[in-house]
């Protein structure tokens, strides 16, 4: 068909989540690199860290220390870039100046006490673990009324800015709905309104009739390469149920969810042999109180490694001043991820 | 006023120009950083590299040789992501998985034969040439009826992906105009048709009368840090002049963008004491034929650098779901880059 033309053609492909738009280059993918390339792969990191911030028993800054944890650990950022309080200042001039204070809290996620056991490395009840504290700690947060968004998320890697090698995600819950999920509710919500189903679930069930960019699925979930992907090897999670946030699935979806996800995850650290940087994120309804019918559950994995464990996409001027730019097709992504394996 | 209790609060900005948010918190500068830190500044280059496939008399890709320029040197990229013709496709399943085929050209400007001199070191008549030649490829690519939008930039440093350090640019051409071109766009319609008067030069104004996010100004140009920037030191050149491209600028005008260039890049390489990593580049009307006068020509700088020359910012896992984030207010940044020397 159509696609099958593009597939060596430059074309630009819409995200009907975001309402973005993606240039892809499938021809460019051969051009040579003389530019930076990032560190090889460190040594394998000892299960426990004396000098880890986030390892159990150790110091923290500020004179806390961790408790001697076990499973998970959830405390408040030591350094958070959302304090909750403060006055309501609203700043406009000519709308040219526009700016308001924003109250809010970050928490941090430990995942495991093993300094050296990532998503990918974790059984699977300890992962289910990890999926229950997103639960709870998205229902607790959002129930603060000063508290209409959740954003659950891990930064892994040095290449993806984490600031600490130990297996965590991080929570920033804040006031505002944030910028780019702020464009998924508003698209989610048109097509609602129109067809009276979820954007994505309308969505799966193309890719699920289509094959060609699945990746990895079970009977609850799905991890797909999006039609729209923009980095190399990203992937989007989603529930085959539509519900709005992780505390709405059932025992057996997020037993599934945690599968998906050490699945998905192995085959990242098999594509280049290499523990696989990325930042990924959990996409949930707002917690104002209202009903969300239309916002449907879903994880994006935004990994950076293109060609190998050293080099990687950048997404920088073009893509910064234009439009973000990939150079394979998300096609060949989704086969080069699927024909990995994702056995423990 | 309400921006000095802003200083030492969390908030959000808005970029009135794309529509975007940005989460700025003051407090957050100080946390620890044990995370990816750049390469220390590289030993001077040679004025002449003979493996340089971008220096005067060298051997590209494909089989091409490089003239002995002497002034700047123009040329089709050997390894583009947007080539021209091709069939006119059209994908579109259910408004879900929508593309279509995006012809365009990838040009190549290298500044200057000297391999080692970017910007901040290069004579003014030498940044004045490079003025000269964006203006030039602007209407010569403009010009061709399949490109409705020609996109100058330059990305500078490994950090920020520069593929080769031989001082240079690229520019992409193609049909449709970008995402973010396209946002800005709207805004700057949206205004015009309001007031009568252009975006930037009503913020431009403001910015004039307040003083404290200027950078650098002389008679015809303007760099600031912009009340909305995202990067740590982020700035916004603009003309004072409402024009809707380079190619409109006069002579005096032309000298002073070049004399803000240099001025400006030469205290971004005071700031850490190194090769200031960026990426930049000029945000023009459309070339499709029709008239912008909403459309007011401003280049954006985007420099990762946070807190030293190996320590940057990230815009990872909340940035990526969330909306950007930053850890310094503008104003600061701003003082930071006037308080340097801009001399030669
Ligand atoms: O064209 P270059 O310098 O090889 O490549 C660089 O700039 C391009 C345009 O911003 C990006 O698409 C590439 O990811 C980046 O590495
Ligand atoms: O909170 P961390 O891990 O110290 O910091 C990391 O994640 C944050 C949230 O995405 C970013 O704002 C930082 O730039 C990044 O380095």
């Amino acid at each position: 068909d159509d696609l099958t033309l593009l597939a060596e053609r430059p074309h630009r492909r819409l995200n009907p989540l975001s309402g973005e738009w993606v240039l892809v280059s499938p021809h460019r993918a051969k051009r040579p690199w003389q530019g930076q390339v990032e560190k090889p792969a460190v040594a394998a990191r000892p299960a426990y860290d004396p000098t880890c911030y986030l390892c159990p028993g150790n110091a923290r800054a500020g004179g806390h220390r961790n408790p001697d944890y076990t499973g998970t650990f959830v405390f408040d950022n030591d350094f958070a870039a959302l304090v909750p309080g403060g006055d309501d200042v609203l700043v406009n001039d000519g709308d040219l100046l526009v700016a308001h204070a924003e109250p809010g809290r970050c928490r941090v996620v430990c995942f495991s006490p093993r300094h050296d056991q990532s998503l990918p490395d974790l059984p699977l009840a300890d992962v289910r673990r990890v999926v229950d504290v997103w639960a709870d700690e998205y229902l607790a947060l959002g129930s603060d009324p000063q508290v209409a968004h959740v954003q659950i998320f891990e930064n892994k890697g040095e290449a993806m800015g984490a600031s600490n090698p130990h297996p965590h995600g991080q929570i920033w819950a804040q006031r505002t709905v944030p910028m780019h999920v702020a464009r998924e509710l508003d698209r989610q919500r048109a097509h609602h309104a129109r067809h009276g189903r979820t954007l994505l679930g309308d969505y799966l069930a193309l890719e699920l009739a289509r094959g060609e960019r699945v990746v990895v699925a079970n009977d609850h979930f799905v991890a797909l390469v999006p039609f729209w992907a923009v980095w190399p090897f990203e992937t989007l999670v989603v529930s085959r149920r539509a519900v709005p946030h992780v505390a709405a699935l059932d025992d057996a979806e997020r037993d599934a969810l945690a599968d998906v996800l050490g699945r998905l995850t192995r085959r990242y650290d098999r594509l280049f042999d290499v523990s696989f940087p990325y930042s990924a994120g959990l996409h949930q309804a707002p917690t104002d109180g209202a009903a969300y019918p239309e916002w449907h559950l879903h994880l994006h994995f935004y990994p950076p490694l293109l060609r190998s464990a050293t080099v990687r996409k950048f997404l920088v001027g073009y893509e910064m001043l234009g439009e973000p730019q990939r150079d394979l097709t998300p096609e060949t992504a989704a086969e080069r991820l699927r024909a990995l394996s994702d056995a423990p």
